[in-house]
Order: structure tokens, then sequence, then C-alpha cells
């Protein structure tokens, strides 16, 4: 029997569903009793991550916490965070609750370490709160790694593409847009993108991208799945 | 603020994603805030609703009777399944949570009168237990319509394509076995089609039925969202 796993969503939802499908496609499974129990609230109503760490507008860690021990209520084994920036609340969550996180942001470092030891230069796809705690740069220079940000008009630009995906804009144009934000950064000298934010595949896919792409979704699918059926 | 909803689902789990995925592209929103609260039970251990009114396995009431109590607790100001065929135990959950459920089966009967008035014989997509219980057919017929069903090498047939699904294959062939199946129907006289099963809309669009075809899911959806914001 495998563990259930608690997600913890809604930061965005097409975020959390994305999520969700990917992980169902992952798992190997001859019927509906292979795959995972789930447990999930998908709490769209979260207090905003940017704006709380941007000193605009309050911490969202009580509604996490409030969220994880209802989920470790319903019966989760261990916790995940469909959100990168939410993560930056994730002591707090810990300490809250009795059942451990698996954290998206160790399971994207290490699906770097894995899959492309050798390359250097990591382009950094992240939402500000994401940045701002420093939730990515922190352990990638710590293992060795340069990482490049977009400049300041670049960044602006990946916000209002990630609160247009909240808003429900995939567009072509949105599309296109991104892409032009990567080839910045991939003439910066990326040699490989991490997509630290999990509205961004939604906008991003690998074929579009010149260098390597880590994305953090794809990474968080997988250690959920070890951290389910170990 | 719209009323929490809380989703019976992992039956399967391509499914919950599905009507997950569904509702939150329909739901009107510029950001995050504007989605619903989702609270989802996606368990795929639930077990089997078409061998328990066979008569060949223990019913799956208890089990579905737990997650709705669990998602009451949660904080659900309503109840959904995304699966058809469990609402042959609806009576047994509503008996048992102060919340009330939507069904599935009336917001489809709901579509068609809404939408299709005038189309008298409707061909019926459902799976052995939704069948076997009667939940389509009794509402379709008490609404003066003609229910028609596959002959039961067809009604095989879906079977067997609903079970892939839940196993992964949304492949190009179990796509055009089921076109056939629909073909079928419609030579039969079928003026409209009901896919009355979550797992047929990843094998069956719009466009591949030859008639209007009325899908169980997307029912769901629009009175789900109905009942969160009235």
């Amino acid at each position: 029997m495998s563990r259930a796993v608690g997600i913890l969503g809604g930061m965005g939802p097409v975020a959390t569903v994305d999520f969700m499908g990917r992980l169902v496609a992952a798992t190997p499974a001859n019927g509906d009793g292979d795959h995972l129990r789930l447990f999930v609230d998908c709490n769209p109503q979260v207090l905003d991550r940017n704006a709380a760490l941007a000193g605009k507008g309050d911490s969202p860690g009580p509604d996490l916490v409030a969220m994880a021990q209802g989920l470790e209520r319903q019966g989760a084994d261990f916790l995940v965070i469909a959100c990168n920036s939410a993560h930056a609340w994730a002591d707090e969550i810990i300490a809250n609750v009795a059942i451990p996180l698996v954290s998206m942001i160790d399971a994207t470092v290490e699906a770097i370490a894995r899959d492309h030891s050798g390359l250097v230069r990591v382009g950094l796809l992240a939402a500000d709160a994401c940045l701002q705690a420093e939730l990515y740069q922190s352990p990638l220079v710590a293992a060795g790694l340069d990482v490049l940000l977009p400049d300041t008009d670049g960044q602006k630009t990946l916000m209002a593409l990630i609160y247009g995906v909240k808003a429900g804009d995939t567009g072509a144009e949105a599309k296109a847009r991104l892409v032009l934000l990567v080839d910045g950064l991939v003439r910066r000298g990326a040699q490989i993108v991490v997509v630290a934010c999990t509205e961004v595949p939604m906008l991003l896919a690998p074929i579009d991208c010149p260098v390597p792409l880590v994305d953090s979704t794809g990474a968080l699918v997988t250690a959920t799945l070890c951290a389910a059926t170990r």
C-alpha cells in the first residue's frame, strides 16, 4: 500500500491541476487501484505570497498551516506544496504538523544535479516572492552553480505572465513573450533554464527552450512518486 | 464568498483531474482569489462499483461515506462525485452527512432538457454499474425520452475501453473503437449521445460525434459553478 499524499494547492488552481495530472500520468497503473491516494486542499484564497514578502500584505503562513493540518487530519502521510513561493513558509508548516513535507525546491535542485551535472550557469524563472526568499539561489549557489536572473524589466514581464496564467491567459502572445525572455537568459550564458514557478509550464514547453529545461512541477512529481511508494 | 466544493474523486483519477481542470477553466477569474475552494479526496482504492453491482464484490458505500464525511469535516459546503456509477450509493452518502450532494445525474438530465429539447432518442454510454442501477434510464424515460444502449458486444467493448482509460490507454486505437460504437448508436437512431461515464471524454470529443453530445462531466462543471456561487 502506497502512502497518501496531501497536496497544498490552489496557488494557483491551474498549477495544482497540472501537478495532479502529471502525477497521475506518471504513476505506473493497470487500473484505479494502482494510483495514489491524494488529499487535496485547492485553496485559491491563500494570501498573496508576493505581496507578503514585499511587505505589502499579511503572511499566508497561518492559511498554509491550517491547510496542512487539515490534510494531516484527512490521513495524508506526507505533504507537498504545488507552489514554489509558498515554500518560504515551509518551516512554519513543518513546525505545526507531525508528517513530513517533500520539498519542491529540494526536488528541483536534486533533479539539476542528477540530470545535468557539468552545466554551471543556471537561468532561473521564479516569482518575486520565491526570489526574495532566495529559495533557489541559496541551494544553487551552495551547489556551485551560477544563477542568472532576468533583468528588472524581464522580471516584471515574468510576473505579469504568471498573474496572466492565474487569470486564464495561456495564449500564444503570452507564450511568445516568455520565449523571448528565455532567449535573453540563454544569450547571457544560461546553459540550463530552471522553471521554478508552477504557472510557467503552462506557457513554456521544453521544445520552446534552446537549452535543457528543469521544471519544478516535474521534479515534484518524481519526488512525490518516490516518497509515496518507497 | 463562494461555497467550498467537496469532490469525491479517484474513480478514476484521470476523470477527477479532467473534472477539476474543466471546473477551473470554466470559472470566471481575474486571479487566484476568484477561483473556488476545492477539497478533493482522490481515492482510487474505492471498491469497484461494477463488481459490487454485479454481485462480485463488496459495496463501496462505506468507502464513499467515509470520504464524504472527511470532506465535510474539511469544510466543504456541498459535495460532488466525479463518477457516475458511484451515484448508485448517493442515498447512503446523503444519509450520513449534513451537507447536500449536487448530483451529476441530475445535472446531465437537466442539460439534455435545457440544451436539446425536441430530441427524443438518446444513445447512452455508461458503465455496467451505472446501467445496472438504472441511474440514467429511469430519469430519461421519465422525461419522455427513448434510451438506446450499445448491444451486448458493444457494451463489453465500452467497458474494456473504460478500464483501458483507467490504465492509461487514451490512444488512437481506443478512440477509433469508441467512435465506431457511437456510429452504431447513431445508425440505430440516436439523435443525441449522452456520455454518462467520466472516463469516456478522454476518448471522445464532441467533434468525433455526428450528433449532439451531452457530457456528464461538463454538466457537473456547470452545476458545481451554479451551486458554489448562487
